[in-house]
């Protein structure tokens, strides 16, 4: 099987292209092919070099998609976009990456299987992001999407043009609400959402990390290794028990930071807890204060995928695969 | 003020200009300047020719909606679409018109307004297709859209488009979900839906007509007057009470046909109903039981919206509006 991931040098397109280093028969099936496109040239980790090629193509530029799609990949990850911040900042470049960068994608798969028949599975990460206050207090596979940013609305229309091209049988697609990533690797980023993992992270490293906001901060997350076995099981999965509703809102753990704080200690002990520094930030508060706390995800568990159920597999999680078990 | 209909060929932008014509003053203010637009050219009714200006444009083409924004009306009435069943079987012609053109609008608009300042109204005619099946037994306004057409994915799509645009405060936006316009003036046609209409406007007219489905069938149901009504009030109304939800499914009548038959017998006699003729049709049936029967909506109420309560007052409308009272 051919197998492409767009958008592979982010952070769960590398994770994702790992496990099929790592664990061979990851997917169900041989990886014959694997293409890897980012609009940087993304990494080929070790034992992949044989059947993999990286691409640097930035997927909104003209004929991007075609190049792509013209390689008839059997399996297509598409989890290439900008953040959030930036589609804000940047009303243009939002629309032109998040949205029309992948309606090019499903017009190139289109137009491909118009000129031989051609129905790639394609999994697309979306996000909670799709949803805007006011929530009821659990969020359900029926609730409608309201987006209150320009990036959250560019990811609604993606997944109904998902929905509406898997309905005709243009491809086979799944779309992905990812929870928020906890504990995201990698250094503190500016991120408004940052913070939820920092104040893991950080001291789990022994460095001090910043709590901008209250402890009973309610929030939805999951690990780095549950986003990557979403995506895995997405392309795995008998998209038959889907029906024409293609979106899923993953499942996730709803926690206090309170909670993440607890279980540090747990994991961790006082001296980890005392590196977190309380310097509460009215801006962060009032953004984060829009965004979604809880999720009854009932379908996507009913189809198989699964999440950690508390915060110290979370970050046991981490201390297993980003510190070689080791704090 | 300056009022733009795009759409005005339609039957509904028809009769909102017929409004216009007919009672001065219908939006709260004068209409210093009336622009109707539609790909053929939309009739002026009398008295309204000293302001009006009619144009045969397609939305859909290069440079149309900056040329219609260049403009600057005050209000945007945007009514122009295809319709389901050839957005189903055009998927390129559906997603140009129905989408791009209505996001060209959009663009045309913040181009405009960076430009120089410009925030207008701008009204937008959804439909109860952004909702697919399986139904609570009444959809409230915060069930989620899953359309089952194109054409619902594309109306689905410009919803989330207006609210976002609104959001910025690009333009005052309101999406108006219209339910099934019964009774439909003119001639049969071959919409699915059209037999709703045919079986009371036919019998009325000494005609015979042909039912498709079963008495128990039921649908949600408004007349042409109200419709009109509804665009009127979304122009007129403040929408500072409406919030970052822009897009709202319209008050209706939910009926079973067998309902719209008893309210032709007690309006117009035995003689009528005889002249409506069973012929079971199971592509139409099948078709029609995809689709909504019935709502909660109680936002639009909240927000001044009304519509008819029995399918009585719905035929004495048709009467007086378009039978000049005579049956």
């Amino acid at each position: 099987m051919h197998v492409m991931v767009i958008g592979a040098a982010g952070m769960v397109g590398r994770k994702l292209v790992e496990k099929f280093a790592s664990e061979e028969g990851a997917l169900g099936y041989d990886i014959s092919r694997l293409t890897l496109v980012d609009v940087i040239e993304p990494p080929v980790p070790q034992g992949l070099s044989p059947v993999a090629k990286a691409l640097a193509l930035d997927l909104s530029t003209e004929d991007a998609a075609g190049k792509l799609v013209a390689l008839r990949p059997d399996v297509i990850f598409h989890l290439a976009a900008i953040v959030s911040g930036e589609a804000e900042a940047d009303f243009d470049k939002g629309y032109k990456v998040n949205l029309d960068g992948t309606r090019a994608l499903f017009e190139a798969i289109r137009h491909e299987g118009l000129r031989e028949p051609y129905v790639p599975r394609v999994i697309f990460a979306s996000s909670i992001a799709v949803f805007g206050k006011p929530f009821p207090e659990k969020i359900g596979d029926e609730f409608f999407t309201t987006p209150l940013t320009s990036y959250g609305t560019q990811k609604a229309i993606c997944e109904l043009l998902l929905a509406d091209y898997s309905r005709r049988g243009i491809f086979d697609g799944v779309g992905i609400r990812l929870p928020t990533i906890c504990i995201r690797p990698g250094k503190p980023n500016k991120a408004a959402s940052g913070f939820f993992s920092n104040i893991l992270r950080e001291p789990l490293a022994g460095q001090e990390a910043v709590l901008p906001v209250d402890e009973n901060v309610r929030h939805w997350f999951a690990s780095p290794r549950s986003a990557v076995d979403f995506f895995i099981h997405a392309a795995r999965m008998d998209t038959s028990a889907i029906g024409p509703r293609r979106n899923l809102t993953m499942p996730g753990l709803s926690a206090l930071v309170g909670e993440e704080i607890e279980a540090l200690r747990r994991v961790a002990g006082e001296k980890a807890v005392k590196l977190i520094r309380r310097e509460p930030d009215p801006v962060i508060r009032s953004i984060v204060s829009g965004w979604a706390t809880d999720f009854d995800a009932r379908r996507a568990c009913e189809l198989g995928f699964k999440a950690e159920t508390n915060f110290d597999e979370i970050i046991r999680i981490h201390i297993e695969d980003e510190l070689a078990g080791d704090i």
